[in-house]
Parts: C-alpha cells; structure tokens; sequence
C-alpha cells in the first residue's frame, strides 16, 4: 500500500535479516494496525509469523483484524492452540465473526474450539443472520444502560463494563425486557449533572433498524442521519447489538464496486483485483460476454436484412459506428444518472414521469445539436449529397431520443421490479438501441432515398 | 423521500391547513432534522417559514442545516435579522461555511452581517482553503487539552467548554504553540484515575492530514484506519480543525458519483438528478457526445476505405456491429475494474506489469471462448463459409485481446499523468477499439479471403 514508503520496507527488510528484533519491536509498537497488516504483506514470506509475536497483545489483534485473509490464514495455521486463543479473546464479536466466514472448514473447526464459550455462541448466533442483513455486520457489545440509574451511576457502570465494548461513545437505555427506550451520548452523561437520571436525559426518538435490513438501506441512514452508531433491534424491539460507522463505510464501498462492475457487465466479485485468479475473473466476465455477443447477432440480421439499402452508397456504411456509438454513449449516459440517483435514494418509482419529461426535453437538445453538427460535417467535410445526410443525421436525432429514453426508463423499471438497477447499464442500453437505431436507419434510408 | 410516509404527509398538511399548530409542534419535536427537513420540503410553499418558527431553537438550527439550498434561501428571505442571527448562532462554523458558498451573493452578504464576529472571521477563514481540501471540509470547534491537565481537569474542561463542540468523543492535547502533541478519547479520560495526567494516557501516534490535503485522499484514511474524527494540521504541525465521519461519509458519495459520471462521459455535478435543470444536464452531456461522435468519424472512414472488401459478402458487414460491442464491452469490464480499484487505492503505477499479465491471460481466455461459440454460430446457424467465418473469429479474438489491453492500460496511465482515470472508461475506449478492430479486420479478410 502506498502509505508505507519503499525506503521504510527495505529498512524493516534489513533489520529482519540482521535479526534486530528488539529495533523491530520498538518501530512496530509506534505503528498504526492497519500499517503494520500492509508491511507484514510486503515481508518475506517467513517473517510475519514471528513479528506477528512481537507486538503487544492488543495491538496485535488489531493488526489482525486488518490483515487479507490469505495471511490471517498463514498466520493461525502457524499458531499454538494458546497463541490462537489468546489472539481470538482480544477480537470484537463482529471481527471474530468475519474471520470465520472467510476462512476455511478445518481452520473454522479450530477457531470455534479456542474460542472461550460466550463469544462461540454470539458467533454462531451471528452467523445465522442472512448474509448482507444488519444483523450479519452488527456488533452485540455495547454499552446498555437502565432508565433509573444516576449519571454517576452510568459512569460506574460504564467504568466497570466499558473496556470491552467497540464503542461507548453512546449508551442505550433498556428496561428488563432489553425493550430499547432511548440513548444518552457518553458526552451527555458527562456534561450532565451527577443525580440526573437516564430516563431524564435520554433521546427518546431512536433510530433503529431491525436484524433483517439490508446492509444497503443501513449505510443510507448512517450518510442519511449523520449517524455515528446504529442500535439493531428484533422483531420484538428488544435491543441485540450496534452497527458502527466503519462498518457501514465498508458497506458503502462494497455496494459500490458492486454497481460499477454490473454497470460494466461483470459479475461482481468482494476481491481486490490483483488478489483475483485469472479464471475467477474469466468466469466473472464471459457469460456477460456470450450473451451481449448473441444479442449483437440481431443487429447484423438487420444489416444483412436491409442489404439493398446500404448497398445504395458506402456513406450510409460507413455512418453506422457512429450512429450505434452515440446512440450507446446517450443512452448509457441517462441509464447511469439514474442508476446512480436511485442507489442514493434520491429517485424513486413514483417520479418517473419527472424523469421522462426531464430526458425527454435534453435528448431533443442533444439530438438536434448533435444532428446539426453532423449535417454540417457531412455536407462541407465528406461531401454527401443533401438526401443522404439528412437520412444520416434524421435518424441520429430519433435514436438519440430512443437511447435516453430506453436509457432512463429501463433501470427505475428494473429497481420497481425488484431487480438491481445496475445492470441495466451501457452494455445492455447499447445492444438495445444498436438494433432500434438500424431499423430507423433503414426505414428513413427508405423513405428519403425512395428504397426499400 | 422514502422515510416520510405519503400518509403521514398527508396528515400534516391537513393539520396544517386546518391551523391546528400545537398538534404540529407537538408532532415535529419528536423527529429527526433530516425528517423535519424532507416534510418541508413536501409542504405547500407557504408552509415552511411558519411551521420552522414552532421549532426549538436547536432543532431549528440541525434542522436548517438538512435542507436543500433552495429551501434554505427561501427561509433565509423570510427571515427577520434577529431569526437570523439566532439559527446563525446555533450552527457549526463548518455548516455555516457550507451555507454561505451554497447562497446567492446577497444573501451572503446579510449572512455574514448576521454572524457574530468570531464566527464570521471563522467563515472568511475557511472559505480560504482550496476547494476539495481538508481545510474546506473541516469544522474548527474541537476539544483542545494540555498535556499536564488531569483526567479530573480534562473532564472539568469539557463540561465548560463542550457543548458548542461538534464532537468530544476525542480531545486533542496541544502545547502553548497550538501543536499536536497526542489525542484522548473521552472514554480514555472517563476510565482513567482523577488524577492521571493527560501526558501519559494519551496516544501519541496521531493520523493527521494537512489543510491542503485533498479531500479523496482524506476520506480514503477514514475507510482505511476506521476513524471517527482526524484532526488536520497547518504545515507547522499547530492544529487547526478536526474533519467527521459524516463528512467523510458526504465525500465519498460525492467522489463516487463524480467517477461513475466521467465513467459514462458526463461532466460532474453535484447536485441531485431532480434538481438539475435540463439546460445544465444538456451542458454536461453534449460536449462529450460531440467529441465522441467526431471520433466515430476515423470509423467511418476506415469503412469507406475498405469498401471493396466489406463488398465480399454481406456477412461480413453484418458482423461489424458485433465485433464494435464484444470489443467495447471487453475493453470497458477491464478499464472499469482497474478505474475502481486505482480509486480504491489497491493499484499503483508500479503494478503494471502485473496488471498486463493478468489482462492478457483472461484476455486470451475470454478471446477464445467468444471466438468459437461464434465460429460455431456462424457455420452451424448463419451458414456461411469457411473462410469468412475465419476472418470474423481471427479478428474477435485479437479485437478482444487489443480491447482489454487498452482497457487495462489506459487508466493506469491517465492516473499517473495526473489526469482522473475515470474518464478512461467505456466510450473513449470504445471508440479507440472501434477503429482498432476494423483495421484488424479489414487486414485478416486481405489475407483469408485474398482482398486488398
């Protein structure tokens, strides 16, 4: 990674082969987890391990949790059963809960049997939440507070209790029931007055989501509200854990690469690019391939169909990769804008007609602007007679139309069907309006230059 | 927006009308500014200004701070200078500095009048940074402590001074000259001993970035090292402001749209689909669709050139709409997945080789594949010959293997040049691998098929 300078790792290179351990120890300590995870991937093969035994517990495991699976995986098969347990019982629940969905059967085996007997059953009631679900990223260690309690209660009990939790910068109030009846910021139990109690001082009005939300509409009300944490309820409102802001950060990325390679026709993969096979990226890409490649095949039907018209001048030829081109670039330009719109939360089924007059109205701008231009060209620059031109630049006009509006209707239809949106992107659009502009290609080739 | 119910609208605006402002009040303490802010903006035009008026003084202001700028400015127009200054008063100076760049010039000019000098020489500050920096992003009201206040001072400091700070989850230790020395959190000093100084319990290897910083790269630290605040510096290392997760939050979303919009050749705006009028969604648009057009042109002409020898057989016309979109399609799953992941700062420059490497075996695959289904499709289905079914595979699986390849490289190299490589993405590598593939193909039907 580019936060580690390449001076600064041929350095720690060095020391590691001079066996300067105690130097090693006293850089690494300095370090922020997430650099040291990024300079162990950069040491020979055999040097984390044995670093990895140099840093301090608690940094340790949070150096663990930053690691790539594939050197989480080196590094607990190198562990004694002790080092292992000793490395899990510093883990937050929902980190432990990533490690065991990203590594293999045998190594999950030995990981459930280290882990002390609390944190297996979090776990495994962790993992039983659907994927991509708020209860399947959420933490079940937080602060919970009773609605009778003094601040100075609260502060006691945070004292006693607050070491372990990911965060205790909010306190949620429960009754017995573990019923969510508010939440006090740490800041208001400090600034508060020492007799004030919770259930004076709580913000009643909670937003919560239920373990079933999809991680999606999660991160949308952390960037929505301006949340820092988000409590997580069951279906019966009892409080069962917290998502916090990293997390939905991470959700917030992972949802976009995902947009962006359907947008491009890929099956989306949670891969960093260069740590993806060449055989898991070909089965990624070429279905997608396959299909756009047959679909294709209507639009040469139409050419081999309308043989006589374009026979009629090699101009008329020559114009159709820029007809289906631009056609393409309208159409993926209006299908991404709403795409985009839509994953924000911005747009919805209900505007579509907004949407429709909107585009309607740019794609005759663009279309007669583009149209013009092209007249022009073609007349001056390539000198065409005036009928052939204005075949060319007619259809231009009517495809650009076609294109936006096949462009923004296809992707809100898809989303109200239940379907991603994003799918509905440039390759899609192109193979779409490709065929649509031949045949209003050779309809107007007919009526203009009297041929049919 | 999708969190206001249509029912529940429509009860406020029968309340509304019906005068009854108590039920409203009652009604609108109880909710988030965000919700607050998307009730208004649904509420006939004369509403707003009334019904903000019922407002707690600081659920107005987090309220105001929600709302779109139209809605801003309008109530900025109703408002009396003391209302003014009041929800002035009540802001963050960043939120402040957001709406005095979002303002027309004379309502600025009465905004700044209102502010309080403090704020106002806050305001001109701020406004001072690059746009895009750390220093225009970052609110300047956090938590200063000195290094040999204890936690008993620290916690007496923050009951006086904290409630005007955006934040006090942590507080930054600086010395006399304002420089950063170490941060504490305020769960660091709650659990501490009374009397433990702030020198020993505070972390002093700190993530900071400059004002000058820009503001991707501040948000990728977010995401990377899981921050919730970071603080930002002037080039003497002295403190200046701290930057927020939301923020952060806003960034990304905002940087992400920026790239998905270059991706589809549309220049960037921020502002949300509905809101953009169709004379500025037409400017962002037609300057790219007429480049891209005028370069559809060399296409063209390659056609005309080879006239002859797309005169062979039809089917060989018939194919060039195929072998544009499997290339275009080919080259964009490549840019697109390298654009990405140089955005998400997992490729450098220096990975090139790998990333040709890589490109070119899937290359070779996804070539193949596609080559022979099509072989297979051309003789079997389309019955054509032998030869002309040669020429038509030859040339997709070289157009496959040009296209990922200019797909891959053009990015890398946009991005190390300085320029966004968003805008490598489909419709510029289309049009190159367009021209690309007809003279390859063009080529082989010379040789196969004995034309020149």
């Amino acid at each position: 990674m580019s936060q580690i300078d390449n001076a600064f790792e041929t350095t720690m290179e060095k020391l590691w082969e001079n066996k300067k351990y105690n130097t090693l120890r006293d850089v690494l300590v300095t370090m922020q987890p997430a650099q040291v995870a990024a300079l162990f991937a950069m040491m020979p093969d055999n040097a984390p391990a044995p670093l990895f035994r140099l840093l301090p517990k608690e940094q340790a495991a949070e150096t663990f949790v930053e690691m790539e699976p594939d050197m989480q995986e080196k590094l607990i098969r190198s562990f004694s059963d002790t080092e292992l347990k000793s490395v899990l019982d510093e883990l937050y629940v929902d980190d432990a809960v990533d490690l065991v969905e990203e590594m293999p059967a045998n190594v999950v085996k030995r990981l459930l049997a280290q882990a002390d007997p609390d944190m297996r059953k979090s776990i495994n009631e962790l993992l039983r939440y659907p994927e991509d679900s708020a209860g399947s990223i959420m933490t079940i260690e937080f602060v919970a507070l009773r609605p009778q309690m003094t601040a100075a209660d609260a502060i006691a009990s945070i004292r006693r209790t607050g070491m372990d939790k990911e965060t205790v910068n909010n306190c949620y109030i429960i009754d017995e029931s573990r019923h969510l009846l508010g939440v006090v910021s740490l800041r208001g139990i400090v600034m508060a007055r020492e007799d004030a109690r919770m259930q004076d001082i709580m913000e009643t009005n909670v937003i919560s989501v239920t373990t079933q939300e999809d991680q999606e509409s999660v991160a949308r009300l952390f960037s929505l509200y301006d949340l820092n944490v988000l409590p997580v309820v069951d279906t019966e409102n009892r409080m069962v854990g917290i998502v916090t802001v990293d997390d939905a950060i991470d959700v917030i990325e992972e949802e976009t690469t995902e947009d962006i390679s359907k947008m491009a026709a890929i099956t989306p993969s949670d891969r960093p690019y260069l740590k993806t096979s060449v055989w898991m990226l070909w089965k990624s890409r070429i279905p997608w391939l396959l299909l756009l490649m047959l679909s294709a095949t209507f639009t040469g039907m139409i050419i081999t169909h309308f043989e006589g018209v374009l026979s009629f001048s090699i101009a008329l030829t020559a114009a159709i990769p820029m007809l289906m081109d631009t056609g393409g670039n309208c159409g993926s330009q209006s299908s991404v804008t709403v795409i985009r719109s839509l994953s924000l939360g911005e747009l919805h089924f209900k505007d579509l007609f907004k949407v429709w007059w909107k585009e309607a109205r740019v794609a005759v701008m663009c279309g007669v602007t583009l149209a013009v231009a092209n007249f022009v060209k073609l007349l001056l620059i390539e000198r065409v007679g005036v009928p052939i031109a204005l075949t060319i630049c007619l259809t231009l006009c009517v495809t650009v139309f076609i294109a936006k509006m096949v462009g923004c209707t296809l992707p809100i239809l898809a989303d109200k069907l239940g379907f991603d949106p994003a799918v509905m992107a440039s390759p899609f659009i192109t193979t779409i309006v490709d065929a649509l502009a031949l045949l209003i290609y050779c309809a107007f080739a007919g009526m203009i230059l009297g041929l049919a």
